[in-house]
């Protein structure tokens, strides 16, 4: 039996794929080549997880690729009706992004409480300027997203001491359901957006709920800048609805040096890196060749997606 | 019997003395009527608690004041020896500044972690540049100063994950010994600095102990800025013996304009400031109020510090 072909949508620095060696054949493609290669895999590694290339290049009804693994935690780039419908599995990279995220989140958080964009300007001007924190421990967060990652940002805000709700689609055991959602932005001093990107999230954060939220208030998104209308964010921080932002990911990245974002005062850009902390390239090669281990010896993979979702069920 | 005299040596925002009004004769002084009030007060306020005037005007012997109240944690801007010889009682505010502090340090932990200084700084230019973090549960912290400030920090870093030893004077149960101090920093990431300042902690972070750390370690500053050797710290951040630093406290305060301190890259400079959230001088004069009324029913005080010392023991 000849070795299954693996293709890897490739990007820089290429995956480590260890103890892969010999037992595939890999095969490497960009995105122009994608379209040409598909058919012809069983298994695709979308290793440029930035690339929108799978939805266009998608061969559409056929057995292959049979597994589709993004080396990400959000899959909306990748999944278009033809593989929603198809028998392809389609994996995640569960478990890497989870702690760092939740660290950046509380980073930030602690950041704006105490004012260090404000005393980084001050050093720069060389100016001694007293100013007051806010205390962190006893405010109220709401974070918007059941999945693993929005459940690790609550653990390390509740160990902050921070008052945590989860809000997910329905309300489980310790989250709240969507239709809670407008309620408890009214009360939030901090609004954390991990959501997975869906049809029923986009655009979720407009300027209704921006308007819901207090003066006081501040909103962190680390999920997908779609979730935002970006437009609505920039005049509820310029015109003080809420006091302020941090935004990790955007509608387009990267984002452009022509951009409005980078200049709204009360506004943090970073460059989608709350996730990737030094060595996290490495991480989500081993986890692929792990997973391509079960999956090469007809085992079940873990991190599964439910496709119709567009995220990987959290079972309580 | 007339009320007692309660000397304030002023700042602004003057105390709300709420409760006491009409039961104390209240007097202000500045640092130029300080001496002369002195002798005349039951007890004085040092509202002004930046101010080293108290040593010099201390009327050396004598009854009075019979108290003196400081609205911080540390003491080291009071104590004369005549004073520490005195019958005088001395008392800080302790349980105001704790969890601030602690917070406030977790913030610069968390922001040097994921570099938050230079997002900031490339957001100015309006430039996506992307990079990698890195984790803080499972990294090492050293907290040196076993007061209340320096626990209430050790809770905070191990609530995110940080593996964090404290030091104090001597080795107790969960306090590392002085003596243990400079094998400690030889493998830590962060090392914060909470001590009081005494005879025995001056200078204590030198060219001699920065060179113990790791290249990869930064140090923390929320004691008092004498603690350091602060020329070497300039070295060793600048060369590179290590790989940051973070000053809330200077040995000259405020820092002038044209301090070196301010533009050494890899150092943060903020203003004396990590443990004051807003209302934070309401709390410090209700609790000398709730002080006040311990004393005038001759009750014991808490928060006295051992003036031998220089601190207020903790007793665990």
């Amino acid at each position: 039996m000849s070795p299954p072909t693996l293709l890897v949508l490739r990007a820089d620095p290429p995956p480590r794929l260890g103890r892969l060696t010999g037992r595939v054949r890999v095969r490497y493609a960009d995105e122009g080549s994608l379209a040409a290669e598909l058919p012809s895999a069983d298994v695709l590694l979308v290793w440029d997880f930035t690339s929108d290339a799978v939805r266009a290049a998608w061969p559409g009804a056929g057995p292959r690729p049979a597994w589709v693994h993004t080396p990400s935690a959000g899959v909306d780039r990748l999944l278009c009706p033809e593989l929603v419908a198809s028998d392809t599995v389609v994996t995640n990279a569960r478990g890497i992004f989870e702690q760092p995220i939740a660290e950046y989140v509380a980073g930030l958080v602690l950041a704006m409480a105490k004012d260090l964009p404000g005393t980084l300007e001050l050093q720069r001007e060389r100016r001694w300027h007293h100013r007051e924190g806010l205390p962190v421990a006893g405010t109220r967060a709401v974070v918007v997203g059941a999945g693993p990652i929005g459940r690790a940002v609550a653990t390390t805000l509740r160990a902050l001491g921070v008052r945590t709700a989860v809000v997910g689609r329905t309300a489980r055991p310790r989250v709240h359901g969507a239709e809670e959602l407008d309620l408890l932005l009214t009360r939030a001093d901090w609004v954390v957006c991990a959501a997975p990107l869906t049809t029923s999230t986009r655009g979720m954060f407009d300027a209704r709920r921006f308007g819901l939220m207090q003066p006081s208030a501040r909103f962190v998104n680390v999920g997908r800048g779609q979730l935002v209308v970006e437009d609505d964010l920039v005049a509820a921080v310029t015109k003080r609805w809420i006091a302020g932002a941090a935004l990790d990911v955007f509608a387009e990245e990267p984002l452009g040096e022509d951009s409005a974002l980078w200049d709204v005062p009360g506004l943090i850009v970073s460059p989608h890196m709350s996730g990737d902390t030094v060595g996290w390239r490495d991480r989500l090669g081993a986890q692929f060749v792990d997973m391509f281990e079960l999956w090469a010896a007809g085992r079940p993979l873990p991190n599964v997606v439910d496709k119709e979702r567009g995220y990987v069920p959290v079972h309580d």
